[in-house]
C-alpha cells in the first residue's frame, strides 16, 4: 500500500455542479495508487448519520458538522476522506477546516465545484431546479436558500466550462505539489 | 507504522462496568505497537453525532447504529476502532457485526465488560445507580431498562472479579491468536 498523509478533500458546490462526478474520478485516481480512501457522499451520510434532519440552516449545519467529524477522524488515521455535500454555508466549512487542522494530524483541502446558476438550471439533470423554481421544493440551495462560495478554495473546478480531466489535473497537481500524493503518470 | 488488519473492538456492558478503563488500556497497547487506533467513546459520539437523541430504545438504536457505521468505515480502512458505549440491545449489536463483516474488509470483536448489578450498585463511582434507584433518572440500563448480555462474545472481562491486567491479557491473546495484532512482550 502506498503511504501518504491523511487529508480531507472537501468538495462544495450547488446541486448538479459536478461534485459527485469529480469525487468518483478522484476515488479512482487514489485507488489506482493504492491509497486508503473513503467517499462520504451527502446522501449516504444523511442515511447513516442524519436521518430525520431537514434543510433548515440549523439542520444543514448539523449534517455538515457530522460529515466533518467523520472526515476528520478518518484523515487523522491516514485516510483520504472525500466529501461531496453541497455544504452551502461558509462559516461551517471554515469551522471544519479549523477543527481538521488544529492538532496538525490532517490537512483540509477545499475544492469548489463551480458552475453558473444559469448553466445548472439549463442542464438540470435531476429536474430539481425546475421543481424548486416552481415552488415544489421549499428549501433549495441557489434558488430559495443561499450558497456561499468559498473565498479561497485550494482549487476551483469550472465544471460547466472545462473538461473534467482539466479540473482533475488541477486538483491532482495541487495535491502532488503539497506532497499529499504522488503525481503518478 | 505496524501493519495490521482493521477491526472493530466493540465493548459492551452496563454503566460503571469498566468499558472506558479497558478501552483506554487497549488504546495504550495499540499505540505502543504503532497501530492506527481510534476510540469512539459513547459520550464523545453523542456530542458529535447524536446530539438531541434521548434514551428510548429507538434513540439508543439510532445512536448505536451511527457509532457502528463510523467504526466500520474506520476498520475497513485498516484502523482499529474501539467503541465503549453501553449498547444494551443484542439485535443492534448483532446487526452491526453483520454489516461490519459483510464485505470481508473488517472483523467485529465483541468484548463483554461484565460485572454483577450488585457490584455496580455498590461501587457506583458516578452516583448514577443511586439516582436511578431513587427514580431521578428515568431510563437507566440495568434498573428500568434492559441490558441484554452478548450470548457469544469473543471475550468476557470479569471486571469486578479479576485484575484489569487479566482481562487485558485475555483480549490481547485473542487478537494475537486471530492474527489481528502482534502479541508483543
Amino acid at each position: 500500500m502506498g503511504t501518504h498523509r491523511g487529508f480531507v478533500l472537501w468538495l462544495t458546490g450547488m446541486s448538479g455542479a459536478g461534485k459527485s462526478t469529480l469525487a468518483e474520478r478522484l476515488v479512482a485516481e487514489f485507488q489506482a495508487r493504492d491509497y486508503k480512501c473513503e467517499l462520504l457522499d451527502g446522501d449516504e451520510v444523511r442515511t447513516h448519520l442524519s436521518k430525520g434532519l431537514g434543510f433548515s440552516k440549523e439542520d444543514r449545519d448539523t449534517n455538515i458538522r457530522r460529515i466533518g467529524w467523520v472526515a476528520r477522524v478518518l484523515a487523522r488515521n491516514g485516510v483520504i476522506a472525500i466529501t461531496a455535500a453541497i455544504s452551502p454555508y461558509r462559516d461551517i466549512r471554515d469551522e471544519i477546516r479549523a477543527l481538521t487542522e488544529q492538532d496538525g494530524r490532517a490537512v483540509f483541502i477545499e475544492i469548489f465545484a463551480h458552475a453558473p446558476l444559469e448553466a445548472l438550471i439549463e442542464r438540470d439533470v435531476k429536474g430539481l431546479y425546475k421543481k424548486a423554481l416552481a415552488g415544489e421544493i421549499k428549501q433549495f440551495t441557489g434558488i430559495t436558500d443561499p450558497y456561499e462560495p468559498p473565498l479561497q478554495p485550494e482549487v476551483t473546478a469550472y465544471t460547466s466550462e472545462e473538461p473534467i480531466e482539466t479540473s482533475l489535473d488541477r486538483i491532482l497537481d495541487y495535491l502532488a505539489e503539497h506532497d499529499l500524493i504522488d503525481r503518478g503518470a
